[in-house]
């Protein structure tokens, strides 16, 4: 195994995880999750999104939540889903954002309500403005292994829209696995692809839990040389009102195994999975990781 | 990555998973899942233990069970503790049983009633029964990976009581992470060294899922060259009424990932997927694993 000696996790609970959680946390609530989450370490924390709240009601509270965190904002990155999003940004005073763009016209038409080339003309806005107000703009590119809508994405397609986000200027692109359908293999030949023919990018990879095999794909990315991932607290992510739809892969869950295997992250585990288990109180539903529920009792008979 | 073109996929589930289940299920309802399983594609099913029903009441019925399989003995694995379950097993037809004993003193003393030397005295009684009654006998070394007393657990114990095995004439052995406590780095080290010391033996493994990275140990094996998993349907295993208590590897979730690596497996996901709901039904408690709760629905706006 051809390990990385150091991971950087960016947590992305607050926006990826509440954001499709059916009720709406009070903006105190979220202040404290996060609050909580940089105590454990992280060096960002993507707190919230500056979409429109008639897409997004559960992160209406955006502005309010970054004011109390005020003093924390060189730590927090906030989704911008357009130029509207990231001038409410900038004027909040945020130092770090991420916009989306999908590998799929047809996902990028449901998700953003325009095509790739119509998003990445915004996105070229977004990262001028970045440069003039000092504000990193990170990409992520949804759906690069497999659409809901057109089944398989190829390689060559990723590339081209990552190519096409390079082209504005950005420096950091996230590969992302929105519907859970990535494999180990794929996982390993995409990064290959796509490091080799950009290899100044740093790449991150953000997958989700659908199919029970986030874990794996993770391990996948990193044997193949990734060492930014994306994750959320307890795997929260999706609703658990409707069976099926799936959280992000769990950070504290990941964290143990990266540090079980002498990867250094910088993430206090244990105090991770403290967060999870009063967040799962909070949201009063059983949260998708596995570690917070984990209790250290011997095991019973028999058993092999 | 190392790929296997082929693996074996063993069923525990209707054993390793309902030992533990709180409630005891009737036998016709075990034999109905042992025989859809079987309708699966698996070659080996573990359909019971030859356990005293003292230890295990939910198993008591192994011979129900099996009387009403006689005609799939051939594809069935049954587990014996014992010389005494050994005897019950050929009497009842069976054609391959699994034996186990632990890598560490204390779980031994604690999961078998004695020590890890008498154990093999045991098993190499079972063993030679075995070769008289022409009954395949295989192994599994238990809390491999790590022990819930003695913490740590050294390959070379694992290696020591593997050596052992193999001198009762065993030719298949499983390493089995008995309290979900290993990690990618420590599987593929172990599993390194165990082939290198023993090429003969056919080397399984044997996950469970306690925190959430059962399926990354999978991987790690299959690229250190491990054909030869076991898991459960529905990653059943532990209790739903104990938190923290963790199933096995599920199984479908994991032959979904062979599949999309395009490994061959024999089993038929699709139909393993039914079977898993109709077991969550049945056992009225959902089960750990993700891919049987998947509906395909169009995902939500602004995802990444």
């Amino acid at each position: 195994m051809t390990g990385t000696p150091r991971v950087e996790w960016i947590e992305v609970g607050p926006r990826d995880g509440l954001q499709s959680w059916p009720a709406t946390l009070p903006a105190a609530t979220k202040v404290g999750l996060i609050h909580d989450l940089l105590e454990c370490g992280f060096m960002r924390v993507e707190a919230t999104s500056m979409v429109h709240p008639k897409w997004v009601p559960q992160l209406a509270d955006a502005e309010a939540v970054l004011e109390a965190l005020h003093d924390r904002l060189d730590q927090l990155r906030v989704l911008v889903p357009n130029v509207k999003g990231m001038e409410r940004a900038v004027e909040a005073g945020v130092r770090n954002v991420a916009v989306t763009v999908a590998a799929s016209e047809s996902y990028n038409q449901s998700n953003l309500n325009r095509g790739i080339s119509e998003t990445l003309h915004e996105i070229a806005e977004v990262s001028r403005l970045g440069k003039s107000a000092g504000v990193q703009v990170d990409a992520s590119v949804s759906v690069a292994f497999g659409c809901p809508y057109e089944g398989s994405v190829s390689a060559a397609q990723v590339l081209d829209v990552a190519r096409r986000l390079v082209d504005t200027g950005i420096g950091e692109v996230a590969l992302a696995d929105t519907i859970g359908i990535a494999n180990p293999s794929q996982v390993e030949d995409l990064v290959q692809t796509v490091r080799d023919a950009l290899p100044a990018v740093r790449w991150g990879a953000h997958f989700h839990d659908t199919r029970g095999i986030a874990i794996a794909n993770l391990l996948a990315a990193l044997e193949t040389g990734i060492d930014l991932f994306e994750g959320s607290v307890g795997g929260i992510g999706g609703s658990p009102f409707a069976p099926g739809a799936a959280g992000n892969i769990c950070s504290e869950d990941a964290l143990y195994m990266l540090e079980a295997m002498q990867i250094e992250t910088g993430i206090e585990v244990e105090r991770l999975v403290d967060v999870a288990r009063r967040l799962e109180t909070t949201l009063g539903s059983p949260l998708p990781g596995r570690l917070h529920a984990v209790k250290n009792e011997p095991p019973g008979r028999a058993t092999a």
